[in-house]
């Protein structure tokens, strides 16, 4: 297929990330890699979804969007819900970027699960499905014969997963370690610089990079899905994130930042997929990093993974692991990686 | 095509390093990617070729290689010659990894030029053909419809190319810069250990990294021709190597190092492409890398390459630059880019 009805389902910043590059990008999309797109549908219950199966206009619900802080006023506004539209039969594939549940998966869950069975293919960038319901949405792809990738959930546009399937295609990956949390490696890197972890926190939070409620990062959630998502793809092994041995960063002090310092090393807050005597090793803790190795340089919000192959060794990959670009460049690399399997 | 034909030209480490892989993996390259191959001739010369149009048990010849040091024992061998392998029709595919001119190119590119010619897919880890011909080369397989990759080039195994090509798919690139010699790093990590150049140099020549003429990797020539392949594969200018603004190391002295030290940065032989007004800069030099760079990091005969991208900003890979069983690896990666593509 060379024309593809895509279907955008949430429309916040990675949504919005998306449609920006794809309006920008049309003519360099459809001359380089021979992929044309039509978006015939906007589901985002709260911001107005919009509806067109000729295709939607995406510069101008754009610029609706930025004008009004809503897209109701657009000329393709819509009241069929989310639900409809996804099993209208009006795209090939959709793109789910609504918000992360990591307790229910939903309502990434259902929106993905309508899409699948349905025959179409899905590009997500959401945590909850994964964390909650990877396995099951895996198989239901295959049976369907359509593509489920997720790209974005692991370290936004930098590529893990879409490295391993193909650029790395051949090898067999024994093992993953990674720094792939920006919240806690920029508090880590404050820290070594002196600063204590409260104030390190604070910084964070007024950055932007952690939440009021920063759980979720420090104490290793987040990092601990990426491990679960790593351990399914690339080792096979579905597991749930309680199965994840894990250990957050609230426990490390300037004292054993500069003990690790002493010793040739940094602390890093490391995310870690192997198998030992056959049995998978899944964890998230803080790890001394000696400086020679490739992780030991990773400083502030950058995130970076060392694939651990049979055929190269350790290849690492370093890049951003958050922002509305980048993760909307998840979002395409996806959308080409389907356009490449299924045209 | 799910059975591929294929025909090894040269048959030395590199070709030996992909025969090992592909009798090791056939069944997971069926199971994972629905590749199957047939290796329907060996065209090398000097070992011995073999030719089965049934297909040559890979096994065997390497058994009887590694045996007698030569193929000419094997039931299969022939008195075809090269050319007449490559333009019989017998393979879809052909790797190409006979022995690298840079001043010729040959005999590579009249190999790669027949295979082409003929509507058959190359694959090649040969320096010289990219170096004298690769504009030729590519309009070639375009206008033939068929695949020429060589990944191998740059990197070994470690994907720049391929990374670029699909799992960056959607990005502009619009420079790289890497340290893509192994044996000038291996150099400067020692210098910068107090080791003296020409202490550090015997050394690299002792463990195999440099040749005895070492002016190939010290002067810069080896890391001109990558920024040639990169000028031309990612930023789609042709250029020829003596346009490559280059430096070698053997300039550089310890005071050097240390200065640099003090600066908080290391000396790196690096890489680099790059528009400046809208010219393209094209440079092997060594250059202060920060520390906190994560090129700087970058110690012995590893290589990376950082990319510079529109949606992600630097997007940085670490891995080998070299070895039988990586290169090996990078003609396999090609494979299978030809097979996702031309199935």
């Amino acid at each position: 297929m060379n024309m593809w009805k895509i279907g955008c389902v949430g429309f916040g910043n990675v949504g919005q990330g998306l449609a920006r590059i794809l309006v920008d990008k049309r003519e360099a999309l459809k001359e380089r890699y021979g992929f044309e797109y039509s978006v015939t549908f906007i589901a985002a219950p709260v911001k107005g979804s919009l509806f067109n199966p000729n295709g939607i206009d995406l510069a101008s619900a754009l610029a609706v969007l930025d004008k009004t802080g809503s897209l109701k006023g657009h000329p393709d506004a819509t009241e069929k819900d989310t639900l409809s539209l996804i099993s209208g039969n009006y795209a090939d594939i959709i793109t789910e970027a609504t918000y992360t549940d990591l307790k229910t998966g939903e309502p990434g869950v259902t929106h993905i699960r309508t899409a699948l069975d349905r025959g179409i293919h899905v590009v997500s960038t959401n945590k909850g499905p994964v964390s909650i319901a990877l396995p099951e949405l895996m198989e239901l792809a295959e049976k369907n014969g359509v593509s489920y990738f997720f790209e974005g959930v692991v370290m936004s546009g930098t590529p893990t997963m879409n490295l391993a399937r193909e650029a790395l295609a051949g090898c067999d990956i024994t093992g993953a370690m990674g720094i792939v949390n920006g919240t806690t490696n920029y508090i880590l890197t404050r820290m070594e610089e002196g600063m204590p972890y409260g104030e390190a926190l604070k910084k964070a939070q007024e950055l932007g990079y952690a939440e009021a409620d920063p759980t979720g990062d420090v104490e290793g959630w987040d990092a601990a899905v990426k491990v679960q998502v790593l351990a399914k793809v690339l080792m096979g092994e579905p597991i749930r994130v309680e199965d994840v041995d894990r250990t957050g960063i609230t426990g490390i002090t300037s004292g054993d930042i500069e003990a690790a310092a002493k010793r040739g090393a940094r602390i890093k807050l490391i995310a870690e997929v192997r198998r030992e005597n056959g049995i998978l090793v899944a964890k998230v803790a803080p790890k001394e990093i000696p400086l020679t190795h490739p992780l030991a340089g990773i400083m502030n919000a950058t995130n970076a993974i060392t694939l651990v192959t049979d055929h190269l060794g350790e290849v690492t990959i370093v890049g951003p692991g958050a922002g509305r670009v980048e993760t909307g460049q998840a979002l395409l690399a996806d959308l080409l990686s389907v356009h490449r399997s299924h045209s």
